[in-house]
């Protein structure tokens, strides 16, 4: 297998960007990513995105995005996993570069939820639409069963919830991609409005428009076109039941640990070696689910790590530099690949207020409804 | 890069299956491909499927999918090309095999498309929803125009057409699985109900329930699974504008020439070494289309080639003895795999009536929208 390295990055701010397309915004994220790897041609393109079908009646996207950049021709595929969309288009077109079949290969990731589809009935999709979706469950109820088995089993507290919402909004206020550039305190996270107890609105990602794009090529070839090559040194995933109530235990994320566990054998590393992550935090007890699964902290303790500031900036190992899905926004095919971009810049250097200091290793963590589907990637620099 | 072999094979029958779920076919067609393939575990799954979400609101197909064949936690992924994604489907499972990175994966594809949904304003978002489907252009008509371009511009008649309607449904009449096992003169087909003129009902796809499922493996470990491999010999995958009005002629299907192209290089291959085929023939006037975009026949000869008797059992070129997508059905995520199906049985010999003799090397072509995205695979004894 060919070694294969990220060299150019693009993304669009999150938001509720109401002048742009689906297609205007691919174009964006992935003109820029090819302006910085400065490449003109494409082997093929892989496009994550989890329903353009029922948010804007728009299927068959690989096609449509080759065009949008003036490479109509090209193989572009859509790669679906709900909102781990964006990790397994970059892992597929990980496989494409690593077998040799192709040499550059543009991953990326768009969605376009503010177009006045029903949002909260089409993200219910990626839950099972028969076991759960059709009797009324929705993701903030499901994440709510999930906060509330995980204050049960493991002592943690409405208060460690709210700090990992304070913490990435402190983080999201620098980052001028993000869709919401503002801090929150403990208590006004706590006085939110519910939305399903116990989280409330500030406990919850938004619906956000966005896309993002990073180019890859062969390893061996990086430094024709950057100084600062990102190493994809190891991608895993994996998948746990659809359905939340056929799960051993709600409040451990079982595809997530699966997946990382891979992605740490392949890249010969572990979970004391990574110095920055981006983690899946679509709600805050999500956070807290994910560190605990990849084993940056211990079970049952990722309550207190933001609290504690051990996964602030600053911390032992910060988690969600970028803002994370809550600051940042949540276009949700296009999540995974702006995870990539954050740690990809933060390896370079290149993260400004954020940065954290001579980071030389990474992770970032992408999953799809209440976890049952989840892709891990460690990045280093090249 | 390593060589691929498919192991294995399963599908459903094809057709109004009202008795049968999205996830039950794909249970159905899975555990067959597992049974032939004699393997009992996976690494990987792609789901080929065009919208789940829009057909029976199920998004986030690849954990479901592999909770049904009780595998959940193996890495599975869905992949959308519109009608291409079956084949899109096997194409990164292919890449998923010979990067060395899984060595036991299952390329497969469903839909269900009979199940309340309006189909054709679902399938119209294979086309360019902005500039196309909204305007009230649907694929009956886009093929129309094709047809009426194809015939202005090489003299093709409609009762070229019609042979190819007649030529499928000669073939799919020996064929198990395929939707309608009866013939039609050309009599029948000339005086179907006009749909888009020139084509009538019996020009058309229908439309179809079903799932198809393949196993695929590194060819050096094949022959621990079967005696009868079937290598991968070639892969291409092209796009052109999703928007029809964009092609410089609409009757030349440019992405399925570069997917050809690209396949019969990998394959060292040529059109005149292919036995076999199954073209991607949604409409009839889609089959002259495409044998000749592969070079089958002669550009601007496609339409003599099923009124003669080259393109059908017994002739130079078998093309479509499954029956085609007109006879045998059109689920439209199952149809690139089931395509492989057919000229892998074809190549192990298993074709029953419809085998042709000695059939050492086939093509398998699939195309999605107006033909805005094409995936060619090229087989081979292994």
């Amino acid at each position: 297998m060919r070694d294969v390295a990220i060299i150019g990055t693009g993304m669009t701010r999150f938001g509720e960007l109401w002048d742009s397309s689906l297609r205007s915004m691919f174009a964006d994220a992935a003109l820029e990513a090819l302006d910085d790897a400065k490449v003109d041609q494409l082997d093929a393109i892989y496009v994550g995105n989890m329903s353009g079908g029922c948010f804007v009646k728009q299927e068959h996207l690989g096609p449509l995005m080759a065009a949008e950049i003036g490479m109509s021709g090209v193989a572009a595929t859509r790669v679906e996993s709900a909102c781990a969309s964006g990790g397994a288009a970059l892992r597929a077109a990980f496989f494409e570069v690593a077998s040799g079949a192709s040499d550059l290969v543009l991953a990326s990731g768009v969605e376009k939820m503010n177009d006045g589809a029903d949002v909260t009935d089409v993200l219910a999709m990626a839950a099972d639409q028969e076991m759960e979706a059709y009797h009324g469950v929705t993701f903030p109820a499901l994440y709510a069963m999930i906060a509330n088995s995980h204050m049960a089993q493991f002592g943690t507290t409405v208060e460690d919830l709210a700090w990992v919402a304070v913490k990435n909004h402190k983080h999201g206020a620098m980052n001028p991609k993000a869709q919401f550039r503002r801090e929150f305190t403990v208590e006004q996270v706590l006085n939110s409005s519910r939305v399903a107890d116990p989280l409330g609105l500030l406990h919850c990602s938004p619906v956000s428009d966005g896309a993002a794009a990073v180019v890859l090529c062969p390893l061996e070839r990086a430094r024709e076109f950057t100084d600062k090559p990102i190493r994809i040194l190891g991608t895993g995933m994996a998948t746990a039941s659809l359905m939340l109530a056929d799960r051993e235990n709600p409040a451990v994320l079982d595809a997530v640990r699966k997946a990382g566990e891979q992605a740490y054998a392949m890249a010969k590393c572990d979970p004391g070696k990574i110095q920055v992550a981006e983690v899946h935090d679509c709600f805050s007890i999500a956070e807290i689910c994910c560190i605990e699964a990849l084993g940056l902290v211990e079970p049952g303790r990722g309550g207190e790590a933001a609290r504690s500031g051990f996964t602030a900036l600053g911390g032992r190992i910060p988690v969600n530099t970028s803002g994370g899905l809550k600051s940042k926004g949540h276009p949700v095919g296009a999540t995974g690949i702006a995870q990539a971009i954050e740690i990809a810049e933060q390896l370079r250097g290149e993260s400004g207020d954020r940065q954290v200091p001579d980071a030389e290793i990474g992770l970032c963590q992408n999953m799809g409804g209440s976890g049952a589907s989840a892709v891990v990637h460690i990045l280093g620099r090249g």
